[in-house]
């Protein structure tokens, strides 16, 4: 948290367009890979140069998906942007890589934002990339910040041949690429559902000194979480509304599939918030019931042997004249007095329902 | 809670319009019934094939209900999906059963999304089912989770032959369906109203261990209704204003009218997730007020004793040289001192209103 | 409260438009009662059939007023409807108590649910009546749940046939019912702004055990007038907008008059409720404060006699060997100690301002 | 509080447009003043009578501005209406002093009602007054509960002569009227403002027991002058668009500017609830520090004189044979054995940083 | 904080367009700096008369940015208003340094007002300054409170006369201007995730006496940032949409640029805001987790020892005939007795998992 924030701010006064990355340095090297296809042809080459890439739109009967992995090389995505003429301010977007979820139209091409999460489970932390999307007539370039995504199933489908994938353009490419990143959020939703569960059994049986970090630390991953996914759905409505020309009509149904996948995610996000809060209201509740029964313990205590210790110091009294300590059955009378006095504080107690 | 994003889960990054069923498995095996009626005749028939489906819609003056129970066979939906034209993207909306409510309009038919709701008084769990409704010119075919619904008083009509549904159209038949899944929400929320009054008077008279959770559960249960109804009310919303060619006007005012019921639906969920945090409040408050009580007894008994217990102590002390302890009514004199010690504390704590 | 509901429930999956009461039964009998006036003229009729009714609208120089107490018997509405030609829909709303306030332009007649409250002040509670508006051209008929409303003063308006009501037409009549409802809300809201304040005193100056339970009532029925007054202002605003045909232009004037003062009952509320909700900020404190205080005499008098009782506990040891109690001065000398520490424990705690 | 609602409740029913004073009697007896003037002349008038302002709109060279303090006497206020042809529903919210904000446009002339806001700095109370303002072409007649106003200024520039005001029309007299209420509303803010700091002083230095009364009174006024401010708000905002045309376009940047102001007064005055609801969050955790201070102080000495007594108790006892008794330095021993457990439980406490 | 009130409230009741200065004066003297250039030449002057100025908009080539240090003389901003015929309005908001956000278009020039924040790392304050842009066709005015700004790095890009800013025009060098004070913002934001961070820290390790405060003013802070950012991300929403003609359409990417800054500031902060309040709930919670430990001690001491010094007064009683002090064993049984009563109670305690 806040890491990109340092790094922005070192670039406060900058001119715009001044291409330089901003962000933790995620990957070791820029690797770009391409996958060219069309109905019947597939060409797939890694560690391709971007002057390679040039050649690459013109071929109009390919669909040409370029990836590159790592952004921290400001030259090379210069050269991109050169090579495929993008925008600075585009460029600038791709390398300052705290964006949140947008779209823009540059009529020529469509830029996306988004943000894949994924979920370290070792670390129990979420960790968030930014995906920016370069959508052209034949060409999609995805640019990530680091090596491994959620795009492996769909490579062997366009490796595999089959389904729509391969008869289909650069903008059912580019929708394949969200809904890999949507579906992604339903793996994370199934973690924090899990983890919700898990707390909610620990608040109720009885919850551990890190109960409250471990309840606040889901509550800051499912606040960090909206801010990917509020605005990647606004995104998606624009998009599957077919306002762009870069969008065919046969795209459309499957826009409107991720954006009710994303209004979804949105929908049971706010529902786990709601039970972490509810959570929450559980534990501290739970504080207060484990107070009252401690002072329950101590009250009963007290105020059971309090008073005959009282009694008891009445008759350890070393006065001369006290007449029930010459009684014969002084000592037996004086326990009769303590049993029925604790007895009767025995039962007003079980009478209030503290026993 | 959580189960269908397992499932849904594993199935991301395949191919959209991949049928396979994702949710969890709750009927048996598939059952498909199909009503036909008009004005004067009405064929029913149980356990048909999908291929006998084949020929419904073809008869004009029928209007026909296939209802199919299960939906965990993709095979068999595919087979439907194949019969009546019906987009892959839908087909795959009716197999994962985890959809919101929503409407869409393929023109040639108008997909409808519900969920029926039903309380299992046994378990006291709250049971959601994912009703997918086709409506075509001719025919509604529904698609249901399990067997067992909230439709068994509209098949009696339906064969009763009286009132308006066997002399309308398919728009009716769809209307009548939702209309029957958002009476049974009324059930719902009598349930509720029910077990809220009941939680009002336990936290008011006084509350048991397992009472916080028993609130809980219900704000839980209310979380999940509001998750179905709020989406649902929009579904409505839509269809009343009459923008489908496939629900006709003499249909609107019906429409109108389940809309309303919706609205009354949220309404009172709204006015109940209210209640239900403000017994909450007074759970909590009630706590508070308990700890108050105990703490009151304690400080009654121990301030009123330990003084005493000071005194008889100085009275315990073995020095040479007391003259009190000589005295004749030395012990008569220490026992009034106490008692008016005692008394004067009660009549402290009584100005106090601690007593 | 829930009670509409389970009655609501027991007709779920009947036909709509079936014609059934559905509420509490609050009336003996059904009253119909008519008033029908023109500037000069004026008749009315108590305990009149419904048939009688058949004639009236007939008769265009008069406007009638057709009132009916008691909406339990379906079958008298069901010949209302007959007569009147309205829409068994719109029947079977104001046989189910349990609407939403609303409006329906049905083109011949416009139909207006509302909600009259009282305060039944024996009881302290809020009671919630139907009123449903049929507004014709020249007629208006109103259907209460029960005997004794808010019209009284009308009646004698009409009956005066001063001021503007006896010029006027259909449309200020059903004007004129809407006022007498709303001005009711400031009865209602005065008892608020009264109960609220009696309970600000009593949190103030020391709440007794009730005081939760009177604030918790009272924010319940602050709920529910909110439920009445909410759609009934949305009712207004698109009343005195003037689309319906219905209501003349000379009426707008006074729908906005109403429809100011719905906005500003729905403003009073809201402040009230705020207010109610700093009330209970305050009660809760309070148990803080008190506990507190609590815990401050115990602590005083524990911290205090607890060293003093120690003190004493150990020259009441047996040694043998314990030289100061030999001493001649040894007795007063522990009583100087043991005034002095007490006196120091006292101070202390002046400082820390507990005393 | 609730006065208002009181008397309006007691006009329940009657006709609307029945003039009667509706609200607490502010002021003594009725004032009326006028000023009239153009760039060159200037008429000032006070104690005039009804009849004598029939004259005044009839001069079309000058700008005319009747003030009447005191609306108690519904008859003058009648008067006024049949002399300028007002509305009877708006001489009704003259007299009705409990009126929202909100501009009216009867074409003729323009009504808008303000709320005037005075801190009464003796009581500490925030007083409210209904500013009722009929504008016409060459006219403002200004209606007022009480003598004694924020206009003063405004007086002294016509009188001086000097500026804009007596060169332009009444729609800046309007404006000017309407600027001189909202400058007062920050004096009223700065109130708040002081206050608020003065509270968190207090609050952080050491609570006392009317800290939070003095919370809650200020979050109420707080919430009563957000009732006056948000409607004017919108008043403002409609007037500044220059809907109507008693408006002229000249006086729209000075209506945009005091709009702008109105926002700023909701800005600051949400940013002091929310400083409000900050500073009642410190107090109520100070409550609980405090509770945690007492509760360590009877713990640490509780916790070393318990067991302390429990030893010299043990040596009280008066078995025959206890041969600790008879050792020489038993005494002694003991003594050593407390002090070194009473050490022991210091730094215990120590570590735990109670100390 | 209050402080511009106070001011503000002095001038109640002048006219509107009185120019007087309101606010802090925070500058010494006022500094006015003027650059101008074009593509190939750059003047720069400092310590300019506003006469000087006069002449500066005439050349139509250059560009010309003027920057007032300053506002506290009225008499200098009153010369450049009638030097540049600004609107007295204007010159007024210039002058009141309490503006929120806005712009205003005048047709011939623009009206933007900012809030220029920054963080005294000393006194760990933020703080808060008004800049007033007046943006003509070939100039820009900006007005400062005081000396001191963002805006170095964009003077060094003007004399470097490297990248775009020579080339464009005034238009391009507002969004500059505008681009440095959201560039400031995330330079604020860092601040606030360091101290947000350190404060979580606190709060999980042992909060000090002082977190609460500290989380307070944070909050407070964050609270007053959001009043400056939130209007700016309207003003900057307008500005993007290129409804103004003095902003060319080459500019409109670059304040769609700065204006997706000032949507990811507002998120961020509320993203903060959020986690400030989540840690607050947990030192709240941390509070009643401390009081649930103190109390366990005292109830442990006090449970063990109170029986057990009971046991011990019993035996310390002076009656005559008490067998048990005359048995061999009987002191050795008490021992035994008290430990294996102890050790009981520790394991009961082991039990409830106090220990």
């Amino acid at each position: 948290m806040g890491i990109h924030h340092r790094k922005a701010s070192s670039k406060a006064g900058l001119p715009p367009g001044t291409l330089m990355h901003v962000g933790e340095r995620k990957a070791e090297e820029v690797q770009v890979t391409v996958m060219q296809y069309n109905g019947s042809d597939l060409l797939e080459k890694d560690g391709v140069s971007v002057r390679e890439c040039e050649a690459l739109p013109a071929d109009e009967s390919f669909v040409s998906w370029i990836n590159m992995s790592g952004v921290h090389e400001a030259g090379i995505v210069e050269t991109f942007g050169r090579v495929f003429g993008l925008h600075p301010l585009l460029l600038e977007d791709i390398l300052h890589t705290g964006q949140r979820p947008k779209q823009e139209d540059y009529e020529a091409y469509l830029f996306i934002v988004l943000r894949m999460l994924s979920f370290d489970v070792e670390k129990r932390e979420l960790l968030s990339e930014q995906i920016s999307l370069v959508v052209g007539p034949r060409y999609v370039i995805s640019f990530q910040e680091r090596e491994g995504d959620v795009f492996g199933l769909l490579r062997e489908r366009i490796r595999g041949g089959k389904g729509r994938i391969r008869k289909m353009g650069a903008d059912y490419l580019a929708y394949a690429l969200m809904d890999a990143v949507v579906d992604q959020y339903f793996v994370i939703l199934e973690n924090f559902g899990e983890e919700l569960e898990a707390l909610q059994d620990v608040v109720l049986s009885g919850p551990a000194s890190d109960t409250l970090g471990s309840i606040q630390t889901l509550k800051r991953e499912m606040l960090w979480m909206r801010k990917s996914v509020w605005p990647l759905r606004e995104v998606l409505g624009e998009l599957q509304r077919g306002e762009s020309s870069l969008m065919g009509p046969e795209v459309l149904p499957f826009l409107r599939d991720v954006y009710d996948h994303s209004i979804q995610v949105v929908d049971t996000l706010e529902t786990f918030r709601d039970m972490a809060a509810a959570t929450l209201e559980v534990y501290l509740s739970s504080l207060s019931n484990r107070m009252n029964e401690v002072m329950k313990v101590l009250t009963i205590i007290a105020t059971i042997f309090i008073p005959l210790t009282f009694i008891a110091g009445v008759y350890g009294m070393n006065f001369r004249y006290m007449p029930e300590l010459e009684w014969r059955w002084g000592y037996a009378a004086v326990w009769l007095v303590m049993i029925v006095a604790g007895g009767l504080m025995l039962l007003a107690f079980r009478r209030k329902k503290w026993l």
